[in-house]
């Protein structure tokens, strides 16, 4: 039996944090994750403090990062749940001294500086990170997985990004959409995606009974959808929605075809393209997927319906935003990058 | 001081009987209402005993349908909240009568016969109901206000339909709209507007945590619609949601302009159009409505969003799927069938 | 006609002073109702910037508090829906102008120095608080209805409070409840109750899909409870829960009788005392009250259920918190002021 | 390595069944469940069909239930998460064949004939039945797990029982609580408990912005919670809730001690009586276990408060009523059968 892997995580205390921290400890390849928390000093507690459900299993202790013992405690692969512009000092910290990196935030994901300037960087060394960002493999194991096994460095992608690419890259890998129509992804994703700080828009009695657009046409992920499925960026419209629900990402997404098709033809343009596939579900026409079948699942579900002009097609996506949307793709890519089977550690 | 109106109630078990029943009650220009019950017999008790919100404020005993008994009290208007078969026979011979009809259901909504196929009626006298059709008023003020005071036969819009004609009207109406393109509606209801009838797909559990799409392309209402907005059917794309709300629509529609358009020229697009228009609001550019801003109000929340490309628009329009797409919108209606003020009983 | 009431409201802002602002604007009594706010300058904008649903009626401009603008302005009766710590200080400087007011707050509840301790108010002057403190009217209006009309100063019951004291005012009264075995309310309450306030306790993936108690044997509102009701504080036991819904409050209470009793005694009791009380509804044994039936109304409704030893029995108890336990109760309290129907402005 | 044990699995089509189902096909001591039916011919589909979450990773077909078929697959124990007039009629078939059997209804969990006649059975071979009542061990681990290893019928408890029955047995087995004085539950669950039947009841539009009180008093739990905690039916006083969410149960148990006690000394007391028990998590005082805590995992969650006159104690108790109320206890009990590890296959 081979030896386990020295992992470590810092931002375990955010919802992506927890739930990969809740993949990590279960994770049968891997030592007891090292915990690692921003915060200096005392306040360095267990993570059963602050998710009770992790109570019960034995002591999750936080401990400041520090590099020294990191190296010490033989960590090899870091996991960061952190903010972008944490993420975007840390990495180059972290690959400086050998170790490889899975970034969940948007640090990392864009490679054209036009969609960088969203996330408005101030990086320290330009070079270093321009290096970096040429390394950096987008870790959607279903378009990069072969880059994914030797990569340094991973960003893993957005929530919304992965239910959008998911449902298009079939269809405009095969050449049978009309890219100059263009396509829309009308998304609706659950409240854990914005996050866990308090706001008024997060509070219970501005989300319960209610449905709400937001940030149409200029959210952040947009720049992943583009670059990542090669369109000009006026070719895609995605307007998110804040649903009442804690977690799932429904996209429904609409595209006109360039020449009419059979519904038959469509399916199996799905299926050979996610032929082998683990975590991608291809729906029989017209069955349609729905939020529920893929929570707490690291699935991305896909079906579709054809109008009877065979021209208008929409795609229905979903998955769980914290795991194929997070955290179960970040271990997926890790399965990938350690040779591992890549539903180790997800069933 | 002028006499009350009288008028009778078919149908105030459901939902929209129901919310329709709560608004007659309380508008000033109404006598008590005639509650009636398609049930024969002994089974036609208190309204309270179906909804206990009611109980407390005076008994509301439902009586069987008898025609000569609702002539006798002097009924002069019937509100129909019934399936589509049953507002299909039942309108005729309350028309015969003299009586003026609102109909909340789908029978008389449609004029043309492709667009009727898909309710499927088997109509006794097809004489009678094609000089109905004919003479049915399609019940949306804001786009036939003209017709609606003389009416004898008003069929009240659908919910869906309703959220998505009004905001296309101003757009259609100004030729601004490239038709060719194609005009897509993602509209998502809460769950009242699949009916109280206890099914698999309302179940709580089914619900809760979870968004579904339904109907793509096939839903009834887009009949009402492409009629009302005279598009041609191929034009219209929507996909209509369940969402785990009890009641509210938002729709996201999409559209692309003839020719770029500053942001402010469409909103005074939509200004011009509902000027004077009681029970619509425009929001001002880029601020979008919420489901829960139209909620328990007769309003049609209307706003949208502009790409820079000045072609791409993303409207957004808000309804309570039981009272501006349904029971409101059929107060609405009576109010301007006698004259009333348009906003009268539904503050 | 009579000319009509002139009133201020602040704290329009939270989620009780906002219900109470919707009630005030319809209430057929009142001059448009002037808007206070506490915040000086440039920022006291539009209601319906802040509430939405607000927009589409005519204006609601905010002004900030000043004394002597609000003697010209001809305001009679001020309703405060306050923090504690604010009213404690604005309700004297507004009783000494001579104007009457209306508390929302928990600041006036209180006779009893030991109850009052909870609060910690720093009075500047302990003569005039010890003063109005005597004065102070317990705005419940089934209890204390004969007080109320000649009341210059209400303070208006906590929402836990209502529902718990209407459920057992009608039995202590009859001197039926074993008082020494102690009376126990488990409590039920949706979000807004815990105010606007965004909190990691108020975000919707901490309530969602969840159920949480707080507070036990130490809410705030344990004081007014046995104040009211005459009970030792250990007498009563009191657990608050926080609901995932927006609003409403159940409450399950159990109480021992002195001795066994018939179903039809004690709904008998429970009529008796509510007898000509048009905002509590007493349901007939054993149906229950459920917290939908009394949504978005002033009502409470009250049912029960006996044991098969007629000794153990649980009353149910429903309120919405915004309505009969803040806003609508205030507006009832305003009714019985100034001697108008008590169902005014709040159907 | 030893072989694996072959089980079978009736009712798989219920939450409970499905739930169960879940747990088994990952239980890494189990071949394959073999999935039985009570429908006869071509119905016997596939599980994915029912619940869309089972496909894509392998099939799961149904087949009509035969006794022969059965013991020629090599079944060796058998769950049934049927109704419960089915497992009264199906237990003594199959134990009469060797099979052993973990039956999730309620059908042989009372031993007392007055408990019994709640249900109704209508016992076709009175002495068998008589002797499988005598034999059935109530499969609550942390109580009866010295009977559980060799039991042939384990009756596994139910969802409000199991929650109920672990938050008093510490105290009573201790004897501090004063049963005289009598002992509420005041219990809330999700809706998954109320079964998968669609009816008005559990429609999406009664249980949302609700909370609902039922069979106060009566609920079929009653009978176990006496005869497991040696209690006088009088003596529990028992009022179920029905919450706005799919699953989890809270109770919130109130008992009064014999005597004045510290909170160490109660804590203690849960502490020791829980030492060991691998399913159930004792909060530190006056920490308060959540709903959210326990959701989809095997625990017991408890945590109490103590008034400060040290005899009024509140004790919280949560289950995900799905698992430890249901499937997850089943397993846990087959993993006592075997003598496997408690945490086996429920992690």
């Amino acid at each position: 039996m081979t030896a386990k892997l020295k992992i470590a995580l810092l931002g375990s205390t955010g919802y992506s944090g927890a739930e990969l921290m809740r993949l990590l400890v279960r994770h049968p390849r891997l030592d007891k994750p090292v915990l690692l928390s921003r915060e200096k000093g005392d306040d360095c507690s267990d993570l059963a403090n602050i998710f009770p459900s992790f109570s019960g299993n034995g002591s999750y202790p936080l401990q400041p990062l520090s590099w020294p013992l990191l190296m010490q405690q033989g960590v090899e692969l870091l996991f960061l749940a952190t903010p972008h512009a944490a993420s975007r000092s840390l990495v180059p910290e972290a690959i400086a001294r050998g170790l490889r990196v899975i970034d969940l935030s948007g640090a990392w994901r864009l490679k054209q500086a036009q969609h960088q300037a969203i996330y408005g960087f101030e990086d320290e060394d330009l070079l270093t990170a321009a290096e970096l960002t040429a390394k950096a493999v987008y870790g959607l194991p279903e378009l990069n997985g072969d880059q994914i096994p030797n990569a340094a460095l991973i960003a893993n992608p957005g929530c919304y990004a992965t239910s959008v690419i998911l449902a298009l890259a079939p269809l405009l890998n095969a050449g049978i959409v009309d890219r100059q129509h263009g396509i829309i992804s009308d998304s609706k994703s659950g409240v854990s995606g914005a996050g866990k700080e308090p706001t008024s828009r997060t509070h219970f009695v501005s989300v319960a009974d209610n449905l709400s657009a937001y940030s149409v046409f200029y959210h952040r992920h947009v720049g992943e959808m583009v670059e990542q499925l090669k369109l000009d960026a006026g070719q895609m419209t995605f307007t998110p929605h804040l649903l009442p629900i804690p977690r799932g990402i429904l996209s429904t997404v609409y595209v006109y075809l360039n020449h009419p098709m059979e519904p038959a033809e469509v399916e199996s343009c799905f299926r050979s393209f996610y032929s082998g596939k683990r975590w991608v579900r291809v729906f029989p026409t017209p069955q349609l997927p729905e939020i529920q079948f893929s929570l707490r699942t690291n699935y991305c579900d896909l079906g579709f319906c054809l109008a009877d002009d065979l021209r208008r097609l929409v795609v229905v996506s979903c998955v769980d935003n914290l795991l194929k949307g997070a955290a179960g793709q970040a271990v997926q890519n890790m399965n990938l990058m350690y040779g591992w089977g890549e539903e180790e550690g997800l069933q």
